[in-house]
């Protein structure tokens, strides 16, 4: 057989299917399985969004083509609707819609960095931007975040893994895996560091509509008058309209960067699929009030999950925030994938081990507790502990 | 501003828009708009169609992500109907759903090539695969189709042309942009050049479906023991179904590409589609006898077309089969981009223009007539020769 791309070929399987059959062996022994696996949210999607979905595509004007950058009806309210988040002057131009936000990652990717180029990326980081980067041949540059300072970077830490060859910087807040939430000062603080030595600033923001406060700016970086030239902003109506299925998201940025993007968009897929844009073009401005309930609800998510860990011995809250929580587990002589297939098989709990999202987290758990409601996140406490006890 | 890949900046803007922005200057002096530019099947999807996308659309089980080759019911059907469209034996195993068949080539080229390696592709070639090998920085080679043989490849040329650093040999047939139907002895000669050699045949069908006689087997290659090791197969929904805005494709090959393709998958989209995944896996066998009826109204559009140009002074078709005919103009000091703007302005006629496909291909312009009907092409005679009496 003729070779395959040794790029490809030693990037491990992917590793959600990994975790999914540990799942498919448990045998029931502790309880019906507690998915907190996968980033999806725990509760269906609107009536009204599917009502929308359906209308869109039994209509034969959404069945061609549409533009590479996306429909024009979604960009413009994409866009005002980021320009309002933000309190930011920003329109349909600054926009790009992709079919999801790995998909905004990987065409940004290829647009800034190519095959041998350099893009930094945090410790713990997001696994599918690590692999894409390694499958294009980008190389990946590692900046750490402390676990004693919240999983947070550290503008002095990122400014010294800034080499001459790092094109550009990628970051997730709130934060996959640790659920960290970076504040707007220190969002600030990584921009004007990426301006000051050239480089752009990938920033995943698929979780902003999930912050514990409501009403808050993520970041002021859309009012910086030379936003345009730093920042690429990445999002995914797939967490805020629970539609993954429907695969979309968006890119924010200047219009030179979605001119670029646009060149990759036009090889990798021509165009976003058409009747779901206009779906949640729709959506967008009427499911306001549903949205902010769904992020009240996964506040509460939050809460109850950090009361039901809160003093179970030898386990502890990284970080936490959003959609995520970055547990420490107690065993320090277990790897953390062992720890993991060992919580599905014996707990009945389906998680991701530590090290799936970086070199030294051995330690660390991600649960996606926004897949849970409170009341099946609080089983966790008698089945982590029974686990302990039993290991 | 911090630089741009290079691969990606130097990428002409995508060729639909440009196209596009020449019909919309145009003034309508010559009649309505002919537009034979993007490979769109100029009927609409069938009733049952867009009734079973809206359904699944509507439909909260669809919502959630899916597996990453595509959903399992798909992948049975559409095995299924590659294995009795070649009457070859293969199945799920060898199938992976992506969004559109643009997309497939991405993932399938990633997965083979890396930067610096080569893929050999004929001349012309469809831009879309070219630019895809440009962004990613693989290395194009191209092996010139003599106008002469009705564009079709020939194996010794080929055979030259595949230096060792040439990982796959990527081909089209039905050709896009030349409608060229490659007979089962080429491909299967082809086949073999690429087996001997170690290489792999990557081979867009995207227009298979529109071949001229009916039930004719496209190759004979799945029927190869081994062909798993050397053809990856790709497939568009878009044409046949008429969806192209539900972004469908797939692509056939042994299961250890699709293996290294769900990695490639993954990183770009984590899953495809999936409500347009079901409607697809129940229209498959529901609509074949529509689509056979498409295929003949498509084969009556290719003889209108050939009626309509001949004798046409100056003018006379290269090449015709499926959805395009590659049409010779007569102006010999013109760029056949200045023809084809000429065209769309003062005809009326939108087509796109040689060059696009490769170099040396000036004396050419890319008529897809699957877009209008038999009447409207027959308004092609009067308008090409005022155009030509004109100039």
């Amino acid at each position: 057989m003729p070779k395959f791309n040794p790029a490809v070929e030693t990037l491990a399987a992917p590793p959600i299917p990994t975790v999914f059959a540990w799942g498919r062996s448990y045998d029931g022994r502790s309880g019906p399985m507690i998915d907190l696996s996968q980033a999806v949210p725990g509760y269906p999607a609107h009536p009204q969004m599917l009502r929308l979905l359906g209308d869109y595509a039994a209509n034969s004007a959404y069945t061609g083509y549409g533009p590479i950058e996306g429909d024009t009806r979604l960009r413009q309210v994409y866009g005002a609707h980021v320009a309002s988040v933000y309190g930011a002057s920003l329109d349909a131009k600054n926009v790009h819609i992709t079919s999801g936000c790995n998909q905004a990652f990987v065409c940004a990717a290829i647009a800034l960095a190519g095959a041998g180029d350099t893009v930094l990326m945090s410790n713990p980081y997001y696994f599918n931007q690590e692999t894409t980067l390694g499958m294009l041949g980008i190389k990946v540059r590692l900046a750490a975040c402390d676990p004693e300072n919240g999983f947070l970077p550290d503008v002095a830490m990122l400014e010294e893994a800034i080499t001459p060859d790092v094109r550009a910087l990628a970051l997730v807040s709130p934060n996959n895996p640790t659920g960290a939430v970076y504040s707007p000062e220190l969002l600030s603080g990584i921009f004007d560091l990426c301006r000051a030595r050239g480089i752009w600033l990938m920033l995943d923001e698929t979780y902003r509509d999930f912050l514990p406060e409501a009403g808050v700016r993520p970041h002021r970086l859309f009012e910086k008058p030379d936003w345009q030239q730093t920042l690429i902003s990445l999002y995914s109506f797939s967490k805020s309209f629970c539609i993954p299925g429907h695969r979309l998201g968006a890119i924010t940025a200047g219009p030179a960067v979605v001119e670029q993007v646009a060149k990759v968009m036009d090889n990798v897929q021509i165009c976003p699929p058409r009747s779901a844009q206009a779906a949640v073009a729709d959506a967008l401005p009427l499911l306001t009030e549903w949205r902010e309930q769904n992020r009240l609800e996964i506040a509460r998510r939050a809460s109850a999950l950090k009361e039901t860990l809160e003093g179970l011995s030898g386990w502890s809250i990284g970080a936490v925030g959003a959609y995520f929580a970055f547990v420490r587990h107690p065993f320090a002589d277990r790897t953390s994938s062992d720890v993991a297939e060992g919580l599905a098989k014996e707990a009945g709990i389906l998680c991701l081990p530590g090290s799936y999202f970086g070199p030294g987290q051995e330690r660390y758990l991600r649960f996606a507790f926004a897949n849970a409601n409170s009341e099946t996140i609080r089983l966790l406490r008698d089945r982590v502990q029974r686990f302990g006890d039993a290991s």
